[in-house]
């Protein structure tokens, strides 16, 4: 009868090793998050169906994990419904319930529904497990983590400037070097009303991103394949080779957008932000960047994206300002702004350039040999004594060899094995043995609780 | 389009307050695992239906919360098995994944996946939600944490004595008091075996329970209805009648047990954890209990149950040993022990009493209130000094009324408040206002951060 277990594609289980790695980044953000003021809130892993279709799109409604309704889930299904075997059509029908796909549209769902008893502006954080039926792959996982903050009712670029911080903060704090990118939609809608090819802006980043790679020919080439006109090719050129500091750039871009109010608009945002930021001492180059252009539909003012200088991998955090996040739920004219850090890929950054702190806060400290019964009552009242000052300490259960007690105590790295048999008990002692030196010391009981305090 | 958002039933949103609170439950229970050497874990969400199915009898297969596959889910079923309509039939066909219904199967499925990598005794903790389609009722959720800590690959009746210590160190730092309720499932396998009425183990446990309120006269009628023979009758009255301290109620056991040979082996085991107990200075009372038989068919040694003494509420955490919890999953032999604390319960019964701390350690402590655009310049390098020292700092993001900015502070019970205005800023100085005692004082920025150091 017995099968061998397995877990869902895509899904992990974390070993107690693993918890100390993901325990440090969620309480290092967690604890940023809060110097700041944010609040913690947490929403429930299964939301209406109601709630998740539509707002990330058709392929975010297949994405989403669907819940198969209690009982009789096929009561309001007619028979010819059920033949036509529409998966799509018919899911709605069995299914009431989805998990939540991020964390974004619970958190409006929130704001909408506990409008009154909040104080605005509403500085949250929330840090919960999302759930996606994406195609498994390398760094990629069906559950994973998100570590969110926005700022709901505030339009204050103050906002903005604080977000930077705490992502600055973050990184800082765990010695990942990183680069800041900032943008900001309106300089993009900008350069499309100046170009007056509104359809096109994402083309246009899409192409203006490669010119590291191919050059300004073949982006000029691509920009042309994609239909734009030879006279907007030629007003873009200044953009796509936009270089120098932020304020080179920044200066460009007002000449080039003069004559867009929005785009005008975008600059003075972007001025604003970064001249709050040069006043508090931000450790991480920050770096204005045109192709940025994160859920563009999606984002109305600054978008930030954080990538690690010293590993390739994607960008390890983002965000931005949207407006009337929470219209899609009836309740108009809040605007927010918000970061998202990527815990997976933080994971993997702290790993592969090994960062993590070397002391770890939650191993045990001490381990007491098991000998026997007269051992252990000797011994139990005082890890009970340790334990009440605050000391991790454990009793080998088993009255086994000395050699698999102290192959355990290696084992979880332990740095301190007490050892009381006969001899010890005699003389009212016990030997305290330091794993790392192998120095051994013999001690009295009151001796040893000191060493701990 | 807009629709009223709401969250299915059973299910909660979970406020600042509340996160505040919840977060206290849970650091002071991992605090205490901690202390004890048990080390966390995570499993997945989502579990395969087959690790599922099966382990908590028919009415659990029916209260998991299966999900739907995706893409063509239909793929599989037949026109004629879709017809049938069988919901349950249906569902596995539909479904291969289900929302983990507690932490003990995942935790079995963990124990048989990993055990290559584990050094036993293997210790772990785990606090995470799970999901029962149950009935939504006053306390009772579809969607709750549970927080676990077991023990396997150790026989030793150690275990047992550190898992009383845990409740009895974790409802002593909530200040709940607590009564803690010990049994032994070999006892009351005993007690089948002298009377003869192996079947009939948990009508008798059933029947004693009600010994206080419905009186023996009607206890002893119960037994009979329940077609227990006479003559076990009469043997049970000594254990129905059980009274006094444990060491009364255990030498009783012995006399009547004395042919039972896993009765007395259930009273040793007993005795032993009792008395280990007795050496390490338990702060609550711990009670033998025969009506104790939680989870009868799934506990083999030791069972416990807490209950609060100051609130009437159902029990508030239990636990007990079990063998070959890994059995289901082809690894026989492996012995374990475990606890269960009811966040939730626990939740209520602070509240109830009032026993959550004054202090947060989560609050906001400085508002910097927002006079302009010239006056956030000044106060932001100040705020992010303190900050870089610790301090929970907000700078109010918006130039609003001083009113409302000043509810904000009381809202969110932020107890110190900076005012930097064109005076303030001309002397170089800012005011502290305690928002508790209204005391202002005219201070440099090096005395304010002084302050908060």
């Amino acid at each position: 009868m017995a099968n061998k277990p397995n877990i869902p594609k895509g899904t992990r289980d974390f070993s107690p090793l693993e918890m100390i790695k993901r325990n440090y980044i969620f309480n290092t953000i967690k604890d940023v998050y809060k110097l700041y003021g944010f609040q913690q809130i947490e929403t429930p892993a299964m939301e209406s169906l109601q709630t998740l279709m539509g707002k990330y799109g058709d392929e975010g409604d297949k994405l989403l994990f669907k819940i198969l309704n209690s009982g009789d889930y096929l009561k309001k299904v007619s028979d010819d419904e059920l033949l036509q075997r529409n998966p799509l059509k018919l899911a709605p029908q069995l299914c009431e319930k989805g998990l939540r796909y991020d964390l974004t549209v619970p958190f409006a769902r929130y704001v909408v529904m506990h409008r009154e008893e909040l104080q605005m502006p509403f500085k949250r954080y929330q840090i919960q497990p999302v759930w996606r039926a994406d195609r498994p792959q390398k760094g990629r996982y069906r559950e994973f983590y998100q570590c969110d903050a926005d700022v709901v009712g505030s339009d204050s670029l103050l906002n903005e400037v604080e977000l930077v911080q705490i992502m600055d903060t973050v990184f800082t704090k765990f010695g990942i070097r990183v680069q800041i990118k900032i943008n900001n939609r309106k300089i993009l809608t900008g350069i499309a009303e100046v170009i007056g090819e509104a359809e096109k802006i994402i083309d246009i980043t899409v192409a203006i991103d490669k010119l590291d790679k191919i050059g300004i020919d073949n982006v000029n080439k691509e920009l042309k394949e994609n239909g734009i006109s030879d006279e907007a090719i030629t007003k873009l050129q200044p953009i796509i080779a936009l270089k120098g500091s932020n304020e080179d750039k920044l200066n460009t871009l007002q000449e080039v957008l003069s004559t867009s109010e929005i785009g005008l608009k975008g600059i003075e945002e972007t001025r604003y932000i970064l001249n709050k930021l040069s006043s508090v001492d931000i450790q991480n180059e920050i770096e204005l960047d045109l192709t940025l252009a994160r859920g563009l539909n999606y984002y109305t003012g600054a978008i930030f994206e954080v990538k690690a200088l010293d590993v390739a991998i994607g960008s390890i955090t983002g965000g931005g300002r949207y407006d009337n996040l929470t219209g899609i739920f009836g309740m108009p004219g809040i605007s927010g702004v918000g970061i998202s850090f990527g815990a997976d890929r933080i994971y993997d950054v702290l790993n592969t350039l090994d960062l993590y702190p070397r002391e770890s806060v939650e191993q045990t400290q001490v381990l007491f040999i098991n000998f026997g019964e007269e051992e252990v009552s000797y011994c139990l009242p005082i890890a009970t004594q340790l334990r009440n000052n605050g000391v991790f300490t454990e009793v080998f259960p088993e009255n086994t060899k000395m050699k698999k007690q102290m192959n355990y105590a290696n084992a979880k790295q332990i740095p301190f094995v007490v050892i009381a048999g006969e001899n010890e008990i005699k003389e009212g002692k016990l030997t305290l043995k330091n794993m790392v030196t192998g120095e051994q010391s013999l001690l009295t009981k009151e001796e040893l609780i000191a060493q701990f305090q």
